[in-house]
């Protein structure tokens, strides 16, 4: 049985009622229960943080887990500022896979530069919660 | 039955013989056979052109086809200089999912900057030949 | 009798049918034959490409025959990005009218270059259509 | 009988005398003679000042004239520095449209970019004293 | 009894009617009378021109008068352009405070950088019309 | 009884005895002490990090609250590199007032951009400590 | 007798008192007299304003002046910022100077690009007051 | 007999009308014909387009044709504006001199980067039509 | 006793097992005995955190403890982002000293600005593990 | 009797010859033999070098030379790439005076920024040869 | 019998052990030695300095030698760094064709700007040390 | 025994004398002696020149000394413009070690950026005099 782990950056402990416009009114909790039925042969983990500490602890943790496909890795705001998460990303055995759930090219220009894109496997952007789908396509 | 574009911009008429190490070794006409074997319920039109002329052409022309569930475009260098191409796309009424080959975000600087990533209703990059195989996921 | 050439650059096929809220809903036909009642004694030679290498032949074509008074161009997106464009309106001899449907100025940044700007006579922008009538009374 | 307004700005009083290869040797007043022989049913006002606060109180005092035509704005200099006049004809009702007499776009830089562009009506550039008469055009 | 001057910049006589989406609907008039009543230990004196210099003018007469608190100052669009402002700020002795009624911040970018904040006491952006008040508890 | 938050981020913890020529010699808890004396109506809360996702996690808390009349935030330097932390507040219902102690305009140029006050409902800098009271009087 | 005409830009008039540890403790008053006893033979006028258009319109007067053996312009802070001024002096006959009391070069970097140096006949900067008696002698 | 295909891009159709005083009075026919009797050893190919899409296909057909010694390429204008270009040359095997009958390094700023030049085999500028004769010399 | 701090900070506990060909094999843990056994006479305390904030807390209780002869940082990633880190260099007393394993000079761009080397003693970089064994040279 | 230094850099030598349009058909000999009967109480040596290291050298030598009045310095190129030239004016105690024959503003851009001049007395640009005697009046 | 000055800039004595992967491992002495047997019709002087004064003081020498058909200059890493060297070819009389024995446009970005370029005849790059020959070709 | 040689850029043969608050008051000459003191087992040569050319002679002959143990480079401000010097650092066998006496991160911008960091062994930056004894122990 795949074993992959969704990491979700800062502010996406709010899916579903922020900027709903933008992000969809899908709490993220709803999104991985749809996600188990659809996937009935992967185990998806979950794990969330505001803190960019956290993101960079978990990633070293799963990073070398041997048994996981890879990881999914949805950096909120930190994609465009957090060095420290590119390095964590690179230091680590398991391919990441970038995903956002909007089309952060068409964004505030700060947003348009992805400082993980480069050391991730891929990068999925623009589909909504769909993204984080087709990232595990990605990975299987 | 489902119907999808794929649409290859200039130089990856290539693939299979240019730059390996990046493009890989499949040709497009080999990927393609494999991709009706896998999904026997869509058709999959293909177009190649090192036009950026003709690219623009063939998307008004398929832009506006209601039968086609999307375009998955493959802008190849045009990706970083057309923005003709862009206003191609806003123009049109189908949606267009920018997909790369390679993952533009490690490459020349140039590379960075997508034109059309703002007007595609997503983007996939870095997963090799797969990108392609993403794209149709996320038009069905 | 006056003969003046108007060419229309990518996109501009869709005039009437593309992003109606900035380009407006007459279709170019529509609008040249309104001009050619407004202006019985000019004749308006039309020429519409998505092509840049086609503009240029076409350039090249018209722009060293006597009897035309001159050129109207609306390069569309080609404005921004191409240097060849500009080289070729240099070569010729007939002067170019630069003329844009909408306000470019109040756009995205990359349209608020011209390349194309510093090579012709004068430009034209904002007036919806009336931008190629005022570059006709430009050329008379 | 149609009301318009031309406004110039700072060193065209000095029109016909100043640098005559770029701003030709006809002065303002025979100029708005001949164009009140051409435009016998238009009344053209004309005010110049080499003050850019002038310029704004000109602009507030017409900007409300419910009988104005529209303004015809060659603000000079001030196009290039002056974000208080692209704030004053944001605030006016009357349409403004921009007129530069020669191709700003050929010149240096710093000409290469209007801060009042964005928000005029459409712009001129280029055509000599015509650039004034295309003003006269595009607001009737 | 404090002394106090408010000095507003270009286009703010037009408070009230000017783009009231942004900057409200109350005229400076009535928002005056309303602080003379809410601050009855204060004498407030005002002044406004749309003239760079004769701001300038203004603040070196107030700026040596040893019975002033202090002077709010909207600078309006001089704001961005004018280091005259600046420097006239930086050579008087009276305390000034820089004061905006719209977020500035979140407006385009050449809005983002204030020539006079560096050498204005404090500044305060954003609150309204209440900017103006608060600019007043700052100096008393 | 109207509610506030007062929020400080990285080494405002050290107020009082950091670099006193910039920041004052007044502790936080002093001045808060000073607070709930002039403003015996307004229950003042306090909650002061050096973690970056600590306070992203107590905006989240406090940001629905509707009890809340709004957050004074001053985010020291995590103003100038936090996306999250912009993001947060526009995620969030509570409005968020922005105060620096010292007048960041005359302080290093990356002190100079603010990330986070374009989603602020206003800024107030460079009063000293009254910057915060200034807040609490833009909020009540 | 050669006739010489001194103007002096923004925030010049505070001179003695502005800022003494940058412009000096000498008033222009007492600079003129001084000058007037060093060079009996030359006829010195002078001519102050903040007003950005006063300069502009006295350049113009005095520019064609066939006796003034030329100008000598202090233009403070418009040095960085107007056009106008550039324009202006472009278009007038007698040869202008550009002097500074400062060494601008040391200043902020705003103050180390002059507009108007290009159309001067040279420039002159840092001598304190002694950069206007070397414009005489440039003059001269 | 060795073989040579010079391919000239966009307006060099023109060379011996088209600006003169910057490339020379000598058309291309006529210069072949010179270039065919000084090396009678030498096979040479033509190829011309303003067509960038044609280019690119030419260097395709010509890239794997192992009887070829090289390619002469002088891409006017599209040499600062096709990565496409680039990257057709990158993904031939046949080496590929990049030529230029100006002094590019001496023109305006845009035509000081060369986008084709990192993948050339080397680079020749300034020689006027010699500069096709240094690339034979160099192939050879 | 002199008594040193080392602190290390994100993925540097990684140190032997992440990116060997750039940061060796030897772990932090075996680095620290090797270097009690050289410096005998100094106790040496170590720190590591993937947390911004914990580096922050870190350094301010130990900036403040007059035992310390000082403090030795590789803030890692945080070099190059964290201006809130710097603010809290600033804010102690103890000296800090900047080391980094690799050359970052002569890695990607964004690793060539450090924002905390203005506010550090002095900064060491390049010698592998023995930058930090040179920091303890420099602080005794 | 007053003693001043004429330090001539790279290309100065070839005075008279050298591109008469811009730097006059003067000889420097012929000059200083003219500026020794305009100042018979003046010595002024001179020196010229185009090898950096020599002015360095030479400005060491005589910087510290309590006799000498000051340095004049036309440091041609080297103006705008050395900052060793502008380290050795700082590091001596003899004033320096900045001149330059032509008007460097109006070249090309990279000669617009000097290294220099920050650390020089004061600067004198553009007046010929003539810069060289107003240099000297500034000494004295 | 024609002369041909052979000018190498610094570094360029150890061609042939420095970096031979870039540069080749032919000295220059052996590869002079060649030239002359194929080239016996030309004198070809050669000379080498790490100096840029002495380079300059060279061309000066050379540059009026009416005998000479000019100069081939690889000026190594001064190409991009020194604006005397350019002002001393611009001030002589015989040609200069810059060479590099690399393809300098495919290294790093500081090396892809030459300040030389736009003063000399023409560039000649990226052929090894077949650059050399082929600027005696240019200059035969 | 070990031999190390030291080199000392431009104005650093002033060292103890040129502003004593950067760079210290003790001259070089007494810290050399100083040294021997200290390591009696290491051969300290020295090598102190203004001239950029020299600097890289004295590279080139050291540089493949095998008896050398390493250089210690201070090449003042040629660290920051002098290209040249980084390739001969590059073309040499011997290690090099950078050192700075003063905090160049603190200083202007231009001293921001080392060109030869990124070819040197290691950088050590902001010790005083002890950068060198610092750089020893790297090289022991």
């Amino acid at each position: 049985m795949a074993k992959i782990l969704i990491i979700n950056g800062p502010n996406l402990n709010l899916l579903g009622t922020r900027e709903p416009e933008i992000y969809g009114r899908v709490s993220m909790d709803d999104y991985l229960k749809a996600l188990s039925v659809d996937y009935p042969g992967v185990e998806i983990d979950y794990f969330q943080s505001n803190h960019e500490g956290d993101l960079i602890d978990r990633l070293h943790e799963a990073g070398f887990d041997s048994e996981l496909a890879g990881i999914i890795l949805n950096a909120g705001a930190y994609t465009h500022t957090s060095l420290a998460l590119a390095d964590a990303i690179r230091a680590i055995e398991r391919p990441v896979v970038e995903v956002h759930i909007s089309n952060t090219a068409s964004r505030e220009s700060i947003r348009q530069q992805s400082l993980i894109a480069p050391v991730c496997r891929g990068s999925i952007a623009g589909f909504g919660m769909d993204s984080y789908r087709l990232g595990i396509e990605a990975l299987l």
